[in-house]
């Protein structure tokens, strides 16, 4: 079988990139990962190369091209069906789902406001008009998922929709945006699983300073 | 087996209750729904009733919630693995998730610039920044994707790609922001399409006009 090669942005910066990477590393798929860093200046012809919409996560198996942080998820995930990237049952599963694309298509104004940024020293940050009302959605689907799962994780064991909230996690602890239990104590669950931890330590290793995402 | 009910908007005006509601309707899954006129003043307590984010679409199965377009389709490509939703072969299937994983995350500029509009006369607007490069993308897209399939939809039938593309087709249309060949002839497969037509008669009989949406 062909290799499964996931490029990926910066890993202190791409928060992207964190998700389909982060689902493949904790549910135990192989794969290889390509750092290509962002180089703002000189346009991205790196990018363009890999990736069909000039972005990352783009993941190349044999001649296959997947884009799209979640169409990576979702091609893994029938390629490896027992390794558990979305929960067994039905309805547990469209859940997740419907999470995970909540998340693609919306938080703008965190996501716009607190760029993910691994190293980050945790301070606040005066918040943006939509940015309390982004935390307050993403508490109670931490909430509400974590209660009816029992946890450690959104759905129980890891899973993509962990992945897929994975940066806000980051955002979460860094920009100081939570002080709520339940919340940390998910937090806590992310930030202490191992493929995390393999992820944060690459981060804190590069030497790259992206202007724009020090807020 | 519970019947799937679908919560849609104004059938002029909402984009994303389109989307599902033509995969469904143009795959033969059966399904009834229900419109939820917007009523801005009002705020949405009945949008907040039927769905956890408050917005449309929202699908309900039993006691089974299901909502965000792309959810709604990947539950209903479940529960009908045979009405062809999705592409058979892996790697289409992994290229239509692709671009409908696009279109759910992005082309801000067009779709804040140019509203879905069903009723709306044809004619141009002024281009503001951003929609150029939508344009110039999702016509690479259908270009590309029509050469692989040789037509007439995206991926030879119709599937989850054409629809969640429709409204895009339907801008195209309404704001004359083509005349490209390949693209005028994959939009006209898409509004002559039965179900296309079926959504769009209920919506020029619908009587509510929303001023933000008439630009
Ligand atoms: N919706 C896309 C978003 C991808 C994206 O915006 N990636 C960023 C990095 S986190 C990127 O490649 N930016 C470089 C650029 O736009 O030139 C996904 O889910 O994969
Ligand atoms: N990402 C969501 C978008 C849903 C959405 O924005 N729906 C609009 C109608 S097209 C809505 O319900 N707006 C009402 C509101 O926000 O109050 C999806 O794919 O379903």
């Amino acid at each position: 079988m062909n290799k499964l090669v996931l490029y990926v942005g910066n890993k202190n910066y791409s928060s992207w990139s964190l998700r389909p990477w982060l689902a493949l590393q904790a549910c135990g798929i192989p794969f290889e990962d390509v750092v290509i860093p962002f180089d703002f200046a000189a346009g991205n012809p790196k990018l363009k190369a890999v990736s069909p919409t000039g972005r990352v996560p783009a993941l190349h198996h044999g001649d296959i091209r997947v884009w799209e942080s979640l169409a990576i998820i979702e091609y893994a995930a029938e390629l490896y069906p027992e390794a558990g990237l979305w929960p067994k049952d039905p309805e547990e599963r469209s859940r997740a789902r419907s999470y995970s694309m909540e998340m693609l298509s919306g938080f703008r104004a965190l996501r716009n406001a607190c760029p993910m940024n691994i190293r980050r020293k945790k301070a606040g940050v005066p918040l943006q008009e939509g940015v309390a009302a982004d935390i307050d959605r993403i508490e109670t689907i931490w909430r509400e998922a974590v209660a009816r799962s029992g946890g450690p994780f959104l759905f129980g064991d890891f899973s993509a929709a962990d992945a897929m909230f994975a940066p806000v996690v980051v955002r979460f602890e860094v920009y100081d945006l939570t002080r709520n239990p339940t919340s940390l104590e998910y937090m806590d669950a992310v930030k202490t699983h191992p493929a995390f931890r393999t992820w944060q330590e690459a981060a804190l290793a590069e030497p790259w300073i992206v202007p724009e995402d020090e807020v």
